[in-house]
């Protein structure tokens, strides 16, 4: 097992992000190991989405964590006490889909399976361009982690692996991931980015998540491949 | 919620160390909140003896989570394949015990819970005197985990929550912590720390853990109240 590898963690929701990620890990010639987690989501279509991205990249290995947020409470994507908010995303206000260390704890597990496996890449595909809102997508934060992540581990302290985390999309406009991602031949149609989706699995065309994608392929001059619910386009 | 409050979530493994920890900290007037987590260990012992800690110590809140650090791998103490070392502790190398990024995740998840219930300080019971060789329970390790916290939240970025970390037993050799405890009233007999105890829960007295827990009594010069198997006290 060498410092430098390779091998490559890539955090995989399901959504458009983390699959532009993973198009663009391939493409630089990294391994890739998706890791998803179960974690009490108000719908399974976003885990759905990630098998199929996962497959669709050739993965060596798609991990799904179960994970129990549910009962921390805190966020309308956990608690099903919450609401979905439809008002679409603000720049002045953390939006209640926040989920309270959630890049924490995903981040967290991918440096566990990393040393098991050996990767010493961890790829998240956090953006503060066109959502601002999120304290652990900003850079100062994602510095924070690696410089722990460092500190943490057996691997790290015994110097077989020195962990790099990359955020491609950081400074990235929704427009330019989707040109990135259609120019590497990402299927979009298969991700799944809707907070509310309806039991079919189909977008409701109006939480933040929503807005956002829509507007990406709007932007990006490209047609959106989004199953929408009825009337409910964008 | 103000900044500096005395609510606190304490990392309550059931052990002794996390047991002491509870005790200082109820001690210095906190409000303790136990939290402790299901993950896939080789027995439930633990998480019985850690409600009773839990109990005893009057916390407000006792949160199991329960973890799928099984499937990740990488350690005897949650693969059922490996074999938990006999042969006593060594300095010179990090034990098989090791669970990969174990604290980290942990407190991952104390972090997340924190925000949610407007916790400003987590107490874990990390220790590098005896057992230097778990990497996630360095000093520096530990600080940049805080510093990575405080720009991980929403409440931290609002200003409504600074996270202080104590790992108040870090310079503590057992005998200290042992005596420590029993003078703040610890009942060190509904804690357990066995790695393989039998199935009514009696401790096998030769893993690593129970060989440095009798030392500890032993060194403090108070009875031993653990409950070993027959013929099996060290």
């Amino acid at each position: 097992m060498k410092i430098n590898n390779k091998i490559s963690i890539i955090l995989t929701s399901g959504g458009l992000d983390s699959a532009t990620v993973a198009a663009m890990a391939r493409q630089q010639g990294y391994e890739l190991n998706c890791l998803s987690f179960d974690y009490g989501q108000r719908h399974r279509f976003e885990l759905e989405a990630a098998r199929k991205v996962a497959a669709k990249m050739g993965a060596r290995r798609h991990l799904v964590l179960s994970m129990d947020m549910g009962s921390i409470g805190g966020s309308c994507l956990t608690d099903m006490q919450m609401e979905v908010p439809k008002q679409g995303p603000r720049a002045d206000r953390i939006p209640s889909t926040y989920v309270p260390a959630r890049n924490t704890i995903f981040l967290s597990y991918a440096l566990a399976w990393a040393e098991v496996i050996g990767a010493a890449h961890i790829f998240i595909g956090a953006n503060c361009v066109d959502y601002s809102g999120y304290p652990d997508c900003r850079p100062a934060y994602l510095e924070a982690f690696e410089k722990m992540a460092n500190l943490a581990t057996k691997a790290a302290v015994e110097g077989r692996l020195h962990i790099k985390l990359h955020a491609p999309l950081l400074k990235m406009t929704k427009a330019e991931i989707i040109r990135t991602g259609v120019s590497l031949g990402v299927d979009y149609s298969i991700t799944h980015s809707c907070y509310d989706p309806d039991e079919r699995g189909l977008a409701c065309g109006r939480c933040d998540s929503c807005v956002l994608r829509h507007a990406g392929f709007v932007q990006a001059g490209l047609p959106d491949p989004t199953r929408y619910q009825e009337n409910q386009a964008p």
